[in-house]
């Protein structure tokens, strides 16, 4: 029997997403949904390609997942994100009602935990597990900024 | 010479998208994103008919009007929104720098106001202007939610 994959295992796929991000000079976050163990939507950081600041691995791979299912809701899903998400994709994720949202690095910056009152934005049921990861997600964002420089 | 058109001028056209979602079953708020005094883009809640609970009039207003001037930031441009915009709507106008956001009626579950620990979690150089034409703003939800019932 297989045995279910775990979110080392998922968040590998969310790296790999960042990844492709990296190599398309943005900003290299990555996400991916999750339903019963699969794999159901993608998506990196595109807001340079598409001129447009909203276009978060998160925002991304929730429509996509929207689309996938035919369902504006998200009651038994996970969601992998490499990095911490911002207040708009907080937001976004709460609308989704997604019941599990992981991510890896912190983002001291723009990550939600500073701006928002309550700890979990999240929809009320939300698990949330941080630091998966985490070594390698900002990794790649340190790599992405140092050869901005 | 013309006047330069006021805020209510602008709240009408952003109320007319509440009435266009309204008479698609969607919950009624529309936006309009202005720049030197015209109008480059329109948005209402499209959240039903694409299954997506991130399609707000903000969002859509916005996307489109990074697509009109071809650029991820709006510096000189007005968001005018029938409704206070939830926190995913508040960081995607975040992320867009604009400088001015106008609302209408106040959303006292949803609102960014109950959850962001600041006052304005906008660009620092926002400026908000709040209850332009709040009364026909409320009036156009309490009347949604009224027939939904």
């Amino acid at each position: 029997m297989l045995q279910p994959r775990s979110d080392e295992y998922f968040m590998q796929q969310a790296l790999k997403e960042a990844r492709i991000a990296f190599d398309e000079g943005e900003v290299p976050i990555g996400a991916v949904v999750v339903t019963n163990g699969k794999i159901i939507a993608r998506g990196h950081n595109e807001v340079e390609k598409l001129n447009d600041p909203t276009a978060h691995a998160e925002m991304i791979a929730l429509t996509s997942a929207f689309s996938h299912i035919g369902a504006k809701y998200l009651p038994d899903a996970t969601l992998y994100v490499t990095v911490e998400p911002c207040l708009m994709c907080a937001g976004a994720l709460y609308w989704s009602k997604i019941t599990r949202i992981v991510w890896g690095a912190d983002d001291e910056k723009n990550g939600h935990k500073r701006i928002a009152k309550e700890e979990n934005p999240f929809h009320q049921k939300a698990e949330v597990t941080q630091g998966v990861l985490k070594e390698e997600c900002a990794q790649l964002m340190k790599d992405f900024f140092k050869q901005m420089r």
